[in-house]
């Protein structure tokens, strides 16, 4: 019926320029106004395109936030997979996730407010690209625990899901933004006491 | 200037009956209505009390609902200590606080979810009953860890402060009814595996 609409995959490069640019300037809208607030119409408005422009390749406030949100956490996990990358020892990058999990969320909150209240809206109600960031993250913890098992650092005796999902839990919190901002005043010290306890309970 | 404002201490027991039976309706009506939404005008309509006569014994709304929440929070403290006081050791009794904790918080959020939302607004704001609260599970906490040192069930090489805080700061998602609303799905396998893990921890 609508000739404009096409999937994905058959989008040519000019579409997909269109698309970067929608997402560039929204993420300067939502970034100064705010996510919850801010309408499809006033967006339209601000960046000088028609709301039914943005419609042809966005099928929803949503969805620009879902990319946006995307591309934060991609950059998330930038900086865990750089700050794990390089450590020596199981132990050690379970610290440096705690570390740099913690952190990157706080920074957020506190460099780019407006920003961090899409990634809470994405992980009070869950989107898809807050839950793949947690698979994401729980894979992590289970590749670390496999890396400990197999160099003899940590005890095998516990259930390798049990273990992997226990730790998720504690790491929870401050993963996600929705309950990072109840937490930003521990953030140190959970990120310092949170792993030595994990791994006392790891000790072989 | 005004007579009728009195501290406290002076109150006769007639006042205090007034107190109660404003905290006793406006429970009602915050359970029915809402927190947030209910201004002292809306409640004091509704009790049948001037909104004046309300201000004689209550500062403000939040003086109103923190009484409310302390009510609340004293009912959750009497559950975890009835669980806790039989419990035979210091692993069990922590097994129980875990279970206890955060099964009082989602039987709340799933029985009265009008009062769940004062509790998570006094959990956002940092109201002093909450702040009051999570010294005493804290404190529970430490005293957990004392009584397994001195049994002999616990390692007694972690300073007993660092041990009581990670404890307490893996607890508190459960505790706090801003973030345990993000944790309900999760809430009994973490009653089972946080415990788990933290007494592997304190292993001696």
């Amino acid at each position: 019926m609508n000739e404009n609409i096409t999937t994905p995959s058959t989008r040519g490069p000019q579409e997909h320029d269109v698309r970067d640019q929608v997402i560039e300037a929204a993420t300067r809208h939502f970034g100064h106004y705010g996510y919850e607030k801010t309408t499809v119409s006033d967006l339209a408005k601000a960046i000088g395109f028609s709301k039914a422009y943005i419609y042809k390749f966005f099928d929803s406030k949503q969805a620009i936030g879902e990319v946006i949100c995307s591309n934060r956490l991609a950059m998330i996990m930038e900086i865990v997979n750089a700050a794990i990358d390089q450590a020596p020892t199981a132990s050690e990058k379970l610290r440096r996730l705690f570390r740099s999990i913690s952190e990157a969320g706080s920074d957020l909150f506190f460099h780019d407010r407006k920003l961090y209240d899409i990634a809470a809206v994405a992980s009070r109600d869950q989107w898809p690209s807050v839950q793949a960031h947690e698979l994401r993250i729980r894979a992590i913890i289970q590749q670390i625990l496999v890396d400990g098992r197999e160099a003899g650092e940590f005890e095998r005796k516990t259930p390798l899901d049990e273990a992997a999902n226990a730790i998720f839990l504690i790491l929870r919190p401050y993963v996600n933004a929705a309950q990072l901002q109840y937490n930003l005043d521990t953030v140190s010290e959970a990120a310092a006491h949170l792993p030595a306890l994990i791994l006392r309970s790891l000790a072989p």
